[in-house]
């Protein structure tokens, strides 16, 4: 069962209605509780839910009744299979008329992903662009751009974003909505937040920004939902390294917000140059860059920005399974270097699940025997303490997906503020 | 304000009353919730008991009186200073009659530790051994002696342990008692619960054993209370490396309680061979051995394991003070890779303090500014995440400390438990 709430703790401490003991307060924190349960543990009965939440059945009728109203949950057909009893009206979570957008700016695209309330795609659209080559203002230009068409397209659907998350490849300052450093696209000290409200003015729904790895594994949480693990450490996979934790189901973020900054760990040997300044950092070992370096000439297309990354790691994987010797090496090696970084944040952390996310989802088929092999022989624990390592299936989305979630969750801790997006819904359908 | 209960999960999930919603069963939980705010939150009057805990007036009353009856807390003396209103009379934590007792096996030593439930210092007990070269049932032996006399000198003073923490540098799996693999003392596979349990037989108290990082992070926390630091990495200091991390506000165990095995972090360019077997660990370029090595040669009586490690430390201290050349480069050597290993730890939790315990306590002062300096240098964050670098204050005793803060725990999770020890003190107090 995902605790999505635990899992984003900065919303659980923000968005909630206040502590005071005041009725319409309870009445504003059993919504959660109601929505929460069939979120978490999927369709269920009234009478189940009485059970799940404790709480007394009248009061849960009431609480439903009112979340049909505002276009959150609906009730449908009966129970079908695997139910005891006579067939009740199952309730669950509907709200197709509002979503979360989650924006991510990569190094190599931007892209946009509108999620309903209950986890549906409604709306996704990428642009290709050498971020770093760009610079921020043309980048922002873009991502300005782009939110505004979706902006548009979700409002001819008729669905309203409640909120919006920016994912970042870098650190972030989620207070001010400022880019500290993200030295995989070249940004220092961006103003992301005023930028994009200064470019969207009221178009712009309420906005959080975030680390792109911290939200993919808020989304490979949720993917992995029902599984039984809460322990993860996600792995983006670009130019930059970083990884989102997860320990005991919360996503840790650490004393300012900074947890998880795994691509400068110092493990080359060589200690070869980065591109943050420092020498012998992980990302440098095995970042999108190196394994194009490693794997061609510098002339090869495969190099191309302006060619789309999905078929530049494609071409990669046919050399590969052709028997390409450059290739060949060059995954080999990255498979030796990621397995050590990856055995190394085992060590640290003792995660159930590694989770390689980014490019390693497209080649990483190729290189996992060996990852999991280095993380066997390396890790102190025994069985390397239970640590599987996997690709995502989410890929190149996880982040934008998992800011989608956390502008959602918004409405899971207190869907008492989202009463007027319902009442639109319910008007334009009822007209 | 310092949560100790949230600390220590594997406690608050399994010592606790059952959920079950009977009178008997509330009554027991706020037992615990009146003795945990008095923990953390210091001595008060019962009228700001019932205002801290939400509970009614005359139900704090009573759950008093009742702790006094087993001897649990005490009322004292009336407020003097800083308070408002007329004074009233205070409840503290008392439980003298009581105690935890944390045993340490360490490379070179088993120590015994017992603290009231107030945090007192009432019994301590050391034996220098070197554990790695007198195998491991000789270490028991005398381990299971060391725990005898100390019982004996506690029943002597009418003190009765509620719980004793055994703490081992290495991988432990805390159900089942089990040292999996110590490579720092070159165990295996070790029963040590059973063997204990086979040579104490019933004069042993409630058997936990635990990591001896994870340990000394619980002690460092304690000592942190009331400084709002809720995330921490604890570095041991001895032959073996290994760190307790704390992050927000809780211990960080992992998926299987294996986290924190930051010794074979892979960091040394040359990867010179570690005692793990594997090459380039942390551990070999920082441990207690490592300095030894860098500064002194192979015959310096400093390596000699029957002389005392402080004595042996703080001969060291007077060398790098008396400008040897040796010595100084030593240091150097190690506070830089000191600070390569810190700065990793940073980037990857964090945290709002990394404290340096264990022989660090000694020699640390004279590494500190380059550590800390390293740290500014390689760490990703700004201001390298608002991260500081302290000593110990709590040395080579932190693990056993903690040891004995978790025994403690099981009565503050649920105070009714240990009634009879409290009655049992009350009767011999009164005759």
């Amino acid at each position: 069962m995902t605790d999505l709430r635990a899992a984003t703790p900065m919303y659980a401490a923000s968005a909630g209605p206040s502590r005071s003991r005041d009725r319409g307060s309870i009445r504003r924190t059993n919504l959660g509780v109601v929505l929460r349960i069939l979120r978490d543990s999927g369709p269920r009965s009234r009478a189940q839910i009485a059970v799940d939440t404790g709480l007394p059945k009248p009061t849960v009728t009431t609480l439903v009744a009112e979340l049909v109203a505002h276009g959150l949950i609906s009730e449908g057909s009966a129970q079908r299979e695997g139910a005891v009893g006579r067939p009740g009206t199952l309730v669950r979570i509907d709200g197709r008329g509002l979503c979360g957008i989650g924006v991510e700016i990569s190094t190599s695209y931007v892209q946009v992903l509108a999620l309903t309330l209950s986890g549906d795609t409604v709306h996704q659209h990428r642009v290709a662009v050498a971020v770093a080559e760009a610079g921020e203002e043309e980048v922002l230009d873009l991502t300005a751009q782009a939110i505004r068409a979706s902006l548009t397209a979700l409002g001819r659907d008729g669905i309203r974003p409640v909120g919006l998350t920016l994912a970042v490849p870098g650190v972030i300052d989620t207070a001010a909505g400022t880019v500290e450093y993200a030295s995989a696209i070249g940004w220092r000290g961006v103003a992301v937040a005023d930028g994009l409200r200064r470019r969207l003015e009221q178009r712009l729904p309420r906005l959080a920004v975030e680390n792109d790895a911290k939200l993919g594994a808020l989304a490979e949480y949720v993917q992995a939902q029902g599984s039984d693990v809460h322990d993860m450490v996600c792995i983006t996979g670009e130019r930059g390294i970083g990884a989102g934790i997860i320990s005991d189901g919360r996503l840790l973020r650490g004393s300012t917000g900074f947890a998880g900054e795994v691509g400068h760990m110092p493990l080359d040997p060589e200690r070869r140059p980065c591109a943050c300044g420092r020498r012998g950092c992980w990302e440098a070992m095995v970042g999108l860059d190196a394994i194009l370096r490693l794997a061609a000439a510098d002339d090869d297309w495969i190099h191309d920005p302006a060619v789309e990354l999905e078929s530049r790691l494609e071409e990669l994987r046919r050399r590969a399974l052709d028997g390409d010797a450059r290739t060949r090496e060059a995954l080999a090696r990255v498979a030796e270097d990621l397995g050590l970084g990856v055995a190394l944040l085992a060590d640290v952390l003792n995660p159930r699940v590694v989770v390689l996310g980014g490019y390693f989802t497209h080649i990483g088929q190729l290189m996992l025997d060996r990852v999991r092999e280095v993380v066997r022989e390396r890790v102190m624990a025994p069985d390397a303490g239970g640590c599987e390592v996997r690709l995502s299936e989410l890929g190149f989305a996880a982040a934008a997906r998992g800011g989608a979630y956390l502008a959602l969750d918004a409405v899971y801790q207190d869907p008492a503020r989202f009463e007027e997006f319902g009442e639109a819904v319910r008007q334009s359908a009822s007209t």
